[in-house]
This record gives C-alpha cells, structure tokens and sequence, in this order.
C-alpha cells in the first residue's frame, strides 16, 4: 500500500440557482492541491502551504475534522500528515470548504484502501463543513468527491444522486467582497409563500429534466430563482448587471455560486463562455471592484488522484 | 374532412404526490367518451348522455367552455354538436374536469384540420377547469391531452414538458364521498416553512430524475410530500392505512390524487397492483365506505381517436 497520496480537489457550485440546498456541480477549475502522508508517529498534523492562515489544530480546521470522524470510525488510525495548497480561496462561494474536507477524507480513504464508501465519505466531510458553517450540509461535498452534476434528496438518512448532464461551459466571478454563509443564511426568511415554493418546485423539476435530456434551452428557462436569490442578491453589487449582461451575451442562465459572492453562467459552448467572462470584468472594472475570472467546464470525475 | 370524431379523454393524476401544481400524469383507465360532429346549423350544442346532471350550456359546461375559447381563436366556427358519455365521476380527483375541457378541444382540433398547437389546446382547456373549480390550472389537461408523465414549468408563459418514465402499474381508490377542488385549495396554508420547502423540492427533484433514470427505488423514496398532503389527507377517511398497507403489499409509494378524494399507488408490476387494490378494498369495507377501485397503467399517449 502506498505511503502517500496527492490529489486535486475541485471548487465546486452549490444550489445552481433554484435548487437551495439540494443541488450542486463540480468545476474543473479552481482545485486544492492536497498531499496526504502516512508518517511513523501517531496523531494528525495539518500543513497549510497557501496564504490564507486558516487553524491548523485538526478540530478546529475543516479538513482536520473531517479526517478526524473518518478516522474515529475507522479505528487503528496510523499517524498522518495532510498537506493542503488551497487554491480556492475561503468565503468565494465555491465549496472551498467542502473541497478541504472531501478532499482529505477521500484521500485517506485512497490511502487506506478504501475502507468507506461515498455516503461514509460525505457523511465523515459534513463534519468538516460544520466547522465552517456551523451546517452539515452536503450540497458541495457531494459534487466535489462523485463529480457532475448532484442532486442531495434528503439529509436524514442522505440520499445522493447522480444527474446526467450535457457538456457544459461554466464562466464564474469573484468579486472579492466578504459574504459569510452564516449572514447570507440568516437573511433568508423562514417561512415562503406556497405561491413562490410552487414557482421554484416547477423550476427545480425543469432543471432536473434538462439537464438530464440535454436539453440547454430548458436548462436556461429554469435557472430562475423566486426564493433566495432576490434576498441574497443584494449583498452582492453588480449582480443583476451580470446577470443580463451575461444572459445578453449567450449565457444559458446562472446566478449566485453556494452563498455568494461568486456569481456563475452556463454556457452551451467555450466561446460565450469566455464572451460572459469579457462581460463580467467590464462590469466590476467599472464598479471598481477587484475580481477574478475562471472560464471552465463541468467535471465529470470530481477527485483526481495526481500520479507521480 | 371528416364530419365527426369519437375520441377516450382519459382520466389522470395531478400533483403526483409531491409535485403540486406542476406535476401530472395520465391513466390507461378510466376515460370519457367524446362524440363531435359538424352539424348543417350554427353554434354549439352539448349533449350528456351520464348520469351526473351537468350543465348543458356551453359556457356553464366545462367542455363547453373550454369549445368557446378555441372557436373564439379559430374564427369561423360551423355548427358543433358535442356528445359526452363521462365515465370519470365528477370530484374523484382523476382529473374528470380536464377529461371534458382537453377531450373537447382536441376532438375539435382533429376535427377542424389541426389548426392549434398542443400549448393552444392546453391554453383553451383551462377556460375548462376555470368553470370547473375556479382556478386556471394546466397539471390534468397536459397529461390527458399529451399522454405520459408532464411537468408543468411555468404557466406564464405556458412551459410544458414531457418527462420519459418506465413501465408503470397504477391503482386507484375512489371512496365515494366529497371533496371540493375549492375546499382543498382553501385548507392549505398561504406560507411554507422554507425547511419544508427544501425538503419537498429535493424529493421532486428526486422523482424527476428516479422516472427519467427509471429507477423504481428513488420513485419510491421520492414519493413524499411535507406541506400538502398532511393537510389534505385529513379531509380523506382511511388515508394513512391506505398508504401503510399498500406500501408494505409492495407499492412503490402514492398518495392523493388531485385535490382526492382518490387515492392512488404505482407498482413495478400487475401483480403487486393487484395486491394493493385489495389491501384498499379491504381497508374501505372495514371502515364501511362505498368505493371503486382501478387497476391501470400509465398511459404513454393521452388522446385516443376512436376509429370506426
């Protein structure tokens, strides 16, 4: 059995727009660079190589603790050091959390010879994102370890699913301004007109069938949220700028990426997808607002074990 | 042309448990039977030859009504006469209304040459379901007009959307007492919990993608509604033992047809559907409430055209 694994662990885009908490996709670009050794001492030591001085004592950090209920279960644990380069930076909205902690259980797992299955696995990194969030939600972790696209059906007792998708292009944005998921929960209201809840259920179904027919224009007519996004919106400027712009230049549809404040298209093909990028920097060029832009692809695979 | 056209409008099945509002699908069994024919005179004459003591004046008559609103678009409309045998009882929750208001229409767009469209046809019909409750809804007439398993997207502007789904036995109770369309609109509750709405929309989510997949098991785990049902089931005598015994004699799942009173189960296979119905007719002639029963299929084309 092998002494070490290196892995990519990708960004990932929960609720794609009218599917709050239950649906997420996996982006092929950015991903967290993660080594996972076994040493001869005993314990978990966790090695940040990136810029973002997150904690570094295994149950205070995301990783650490999703490794931890992976290894509270599993028992004869041997001594490992987990070496992270994260690469998708914390609070973007794009599962950087859920790729610390999905990509080290799955890395141990590799390492161990795959002792769990993928429900163990989501189940051990939903500890990991309650370190973050304080909510064990699976929306990201699912995408980030299975790939493609993900349906979550229930939380209790998990029920995770696979959709089918066309290819898909995926523009993505991030203003850096500080959104937290906990504010941009708690600004949701608690109770939604069954009027509303009615709009978004048909939306959801719609997404769900054009993805899984393949059918882009379907895809696009359904992008459309009537419950969160019109709450949430407002903490990020520029937003419904993006929003037509983007759609005006092609884009299928999007919206905000998880809880903000990254904001994603989809597009048909590479070309609108790097035109809705164009759109993008011009309008938070013109805001003044600093950004960065990834131009990517639906991954089918989610983890990548990098050979040596 | 033809003079006249003897069509089955058959009966179907709104809501599909968790999808309220947008979700439908039609049945093998029970059907209308519809004659129209060209007469030499002028307007439009509606005859009933039931037993349930309908309104004959075409704008007080559900299929009347659904006749004026396509010769309104048509124009020059020559003498109809339009006989209906209904076989699918008034307020049983199979969708009898849409029967009379899509069975009307499309025998008159066979009849007249196809001058509409299917999105016109289900446009016209829901003049129909107006009479009948009140309401414009679309979730009975797609399915009987098209057939199959149909998603109602959005019906500003009309998105209808047909959704592949695998072999499916269904079986029907109808106990014999009365429940008003308006009456079961009105118990629900104008404001969901959004924790509920989550969770109903994961489950539609996961029937869209169980009947497309058709993977019996996630149809079955999908087949959950938290916001509708448990207000509506009240209203039905027997509904939870209904729903216990049938699931345990092996139905993947169901709940209220429509606004119900009938309740309905799907099956993989005849004979499970079999089982179900007796555990319903049991459960009834305990309880002491006259009922009828079906055994049926899902029926994958709607509209039959009766040939001579």
């Amino acid at each position: 059995m092998s002494q070490s694994i290196r892995i990519k662990s990708p960004a990932t885009i929960a609720n794609l727009v009218c599917g709050f908490d239950i649906l997420g996709l996996a982006l092929e670009e950015p991903y967290d660079l993660m080594t996972l050794e076994k040493t001869d001492g005993t314990g978990l030591e966790i090695i940040h190589t990136d810029e973002y001085k997150l904690p570094l004592k295994p149950e205070d950090n995301v990783a650490g603790a999703a490794l931890l209920a992976f290894l509270d279960e599993y028992g004869q644990a041997p001594g490992l050091k987990l070496t992270i380069d994260k690469r998708i930076k914390p609070g973007s909205g794009l599962g950087s959390s859920a790729a610390s902690a999905a990509g080290a259980v799955f890395a141990a797992n590799e390492l161990l010879g795959r002792p769990f299955n993928n429900n163990d696995l989501i189940r051990f990194a939903m500890f990991g994102e309650k370190v973050a969030s304080g909510v064990k939600h699976a929306d990201n972790i699912t995408p980030c370890l299975i790939g493609g696209v993900t349906l979550i059906r229930a939380i209790h007792p998990l029920d995770v699913v696979s959709l089918d998708a066309p290819e898909l292009f995926i523009t993505v944005v991030h203003p850096q301004i500080e959104v937290r998921t906990s504010d941009a929960r708690q600004i949701l209201r608690k109770e939604v007109p069954l009027q509303l809840a009615i709009k978004q259920w048909g939306n959801i179904a719609g997404l769900v069938a054009g993805l899984m027919k393949g059918d882009y224009e379907l895809i696009g007519r359904s992008l459309e949220d009537v419950i969160i996004e019109p709450v949430r919106s407002i903490l990020i400027p520029g937003f419904d700028d993006v929003k037509k712009q983007c759609k005006e230049a092609g884009a299928l549809g999007g919206g905000i990426s998880g809880s903000g404040p990254s904001i994603f298209m989809l597009s048909k093909d590479l070309k609108t997808a790097e035109a809705v990028e164009a759109e993008m920097k011009n309008i938070y060029a013109r805001i003044g607002i600093e950004h960065k832009t990834y131009v990517t692809k639906l991954n089918a695979k989610g983890m990548t074990i990098i050979e040596d």
